[in-house]
């Protein structure tokens, strides 16, 4: 089969009321992707049978590779199973080994089988049975039809940590092996830009943007960075590496110091590595964003190497009594200022012993501004060995958003000061 | 019309590939909701007019309301009113107003008008146009067929701060005034609970889980959180007011002090509230959590009326020359032990001149644990004007997942303190 053409439908009421975010549909697509399977169409349906079995006709109609999530669970609301066996009108059968499995993860909490656990037993004839490790519900893998227009069904628990593992671990290599469809090379690399907002990068990189398969170039935006994402499929992984490398050398040219990182890469992370690699220490002076710089640096596994601390002067007497800003500065100059902010580096950086210190000072708001200092202004100051310096920016947005900001270019002056190897 | 069933469709590539989370569904399925238009289905298709099309053509066999988000902007890849055009046969007209208020937005970034950005101004014959406060592309009602089996279609941007406003203050207000469908009063309140694991609340609520409409309550499971949603369908706001105030009480009798807010409330504006009602401030000392707890406190507005501030010890140096644990504790106890989180706790309070010290000490991991201090260890002290104390945890998940579960609960440990009284 050369085209295969995937849906994924999610089964829950709770998804269609809002109530919770579809976190399973975000996965699935990304994996399936990175298998070189293309998904046409993600439907959300309630756990109604009627409904779950139109939803399967017009699947089945368009696409080859069906992926259902939801309502496998033990509740009178689990209907997925049910309504499937209907759809492909094959009587549900006893599996054993489901029914031992159960008994032993039940065994294990001193909890007895019911009614409605043991409807989990039992699966469509003609199944091929996935084993959950992180619950009861098992998952199933389908082919219905002929050989020459076979249609897959996968029907997976809807909790994350059930989904993930059996999606990956045991669904697509089963799927894989029984279907005799060739996996694809399709490798994703995501260049990670910071400093520039999407429509400027769309406009450096139009040529790539344009750029057709096997080869590709997509751009996706976030708060603060943008996302070049290179896809190359090719027939093994040593050549979509290199069709990748290439892309991504022309996008470090153009882009140079604005690139902090790639794939998963976060900018505090991109940051770790620098002061890691150069054995530099940080501590932080934070006023406005409120311990949130601290918390992005310390989500980095072995942060402790290089993050001696950082103090929350978000009250003035902090500020003074404990940084040691003097009280004469506070007044004259506020305690938002350039001058208060790059005191608040270097104090922290000599309290706390480190090689760089931050300040940040600013008004997250909603209120507390004037129009001499409005919401969402922030200075941000660095103290290194030989210097102090600061940048005075008038972010957008929430509080929560003003502080993300703040925090994200707090972290940037550092990465940038560090290329620019300055001491 | 009684019975109307709406459907969500978001067009866009990067939610088939994954590369972005779908909130735009989940937020507009959550207001539908509100207003009380139930919806029935959900459904993604890629910026490809032929599937646009044939997805419009499903859904206008089986829904009343359909809502599109996302394809309106000014890139080629966005064909959602050329392919809405085609579906219902209508050509697309100049818009003046639309022309105009695009015109407005470029003369404030002084940049020009062009061939891409001029297609916004172009709405199938028919429409009713919603003006955009926040961006260029403009919204579209549009009715199709007779009033006895009236379809009404909804054309949404995608950017998530261009559609909610839109959506809220234009849209629906316009939908239900053209329409003449009458906005039923559905209440909805969620009642928030921590410290008992999903099931324990559902066991405690069995009853309550059984109600029918027009009185419903739902249960969601959050990190370290149980919602349950009460909703109430009824002629007037007043009347569904009075049901849900009934069950309310009923769960707060049930749950007493594990009940921490309502609706959006969160753990850390909960304990804010009880704070600025107390007239007591607080200061923190922490070290596996990084930050973090401070940050959750100072994302509610006006926290600075009773958070001091915070000292992010993340190197033993700090804990000991900063915060003055004495080095011959945390040689003897170890920096991760109930000793050190009651010293940090102590100190802060008293440096930081505050009524409450909290004190955080633990292993984040993934590494640094050991048979007798694993990964998830984590002791919570806290330091009142009259004692001190602390509890220890043992938390499970990734890193970022015992950062969160650590603050959530020290942030639990004096709102219950608060709430009996301790002093």
């Amino acid at each position: 089969m050369v085209l295969m053409r995937a849906e994924i439908i999610s089964v829950g009421t709770e998804l269609l009321v809002g109530s919770i975010l579809n976190t399973n549909t975000q996965f699935l697509s990304q994996e399936l992707l990175k298998c070189g399977v293309d998904v046409y169409y993600q439907t959300t349906v309630g756990d109604n049978p009627g409904r779950v079995i139109d939803t399967l006709k017009i699947a089945m109609d368009r696409s080859d590779f069906i992926i259902l999530s939801g309502g496998l669970g033990p509740t009178e609301d689990d209907v997925t199973v049910e309504s499937f066996a209907r759809f492909i009108q094959k009587p549900l059968v006893f599996h054993a080994p489901t029914h031992r499995a159960i008994l032993r993860r039940l065994k294990l909490r001193d909890l007895r089988m019911t009614r409605l656990i043991a409807k989990q037993c039992r699966v469509p004839q003609g199944s091929l049975v996935l084993e959950n490790e992180n619950g009861t519900a098992p998952g199933i893998l389908y082919k219905a039809g002929g050989s020459g227009a076979a249609k897959w069904f996968l029907l997976l628990p809807g909790p994350p940590r059930e989904l993930g593992p059996m999606f990956k671990k045991r669904a697509m290599p089963l799927f894989f092996r029984v279907s005799g469809i060739k996996k694809k090379r399709l490798l994703l690399r995501s260049v990670k830009i910071t400093g520039l907002v999407e429509a400027q990068v769309a406009q450096k990189a139009t040529d790539l943007l344009r750029m057709k398969p096997p080869l590709t170039v997509g751009i996706y935006a976030r708060p603060e960075e943008v996302e070049l994402k290179i896809m190359a499929k090719a027939i093994n992984e040593k050549n979509a590496a290199k069709m990748t490398q290439k892309v991504e050398k022309i996008i470090r040219g153009r882009f140079g110091n604005k690139v902090f990182g790639v794939n998963e890469e976060t900018l505090a992370e991109s940051l770790g590595h620098l002061l890691r690699k150069k054995k530099k220490t940080l501590a932080a002076a934070e006023s406005c964003t409120g311990g949130l710089l601290s918390h992005l640096i310390t989500e980095t596994p072995g942060s402790s190497d290089y993050f001696r601390g950082s103090v929350v002067a978000y009250d003035n007497r902090i500020k003074s009594g404990f940084l040691d800003v003097p009280q004469a500065l506070l007044k004259k100059e506020g305690a938002v200022s350039a001058a208060v902010a790059q005191r608040m580096a270097q104090n922290i950086r000599s309290f706390f012993k480190a090689d760089y210190g931050i300040g940040i000072t600013g008004i997250a708001g909603p209120s507390g501004g004037s129009p001499q200092k409005p919401v969402g202004l922030v200075h941000i100051a660095l103290a290194t060995p030989s210097k102090t310096f600061s940048e005075k920016w008038r972010f957008q947005g929430s509080r929560s958003e003003i502080k993300h900001r703040a925090a994200h270019h707090a972290l940037n002056l550092l990465r940038l000061a560090l290329l620019q190897r300055v001491n």
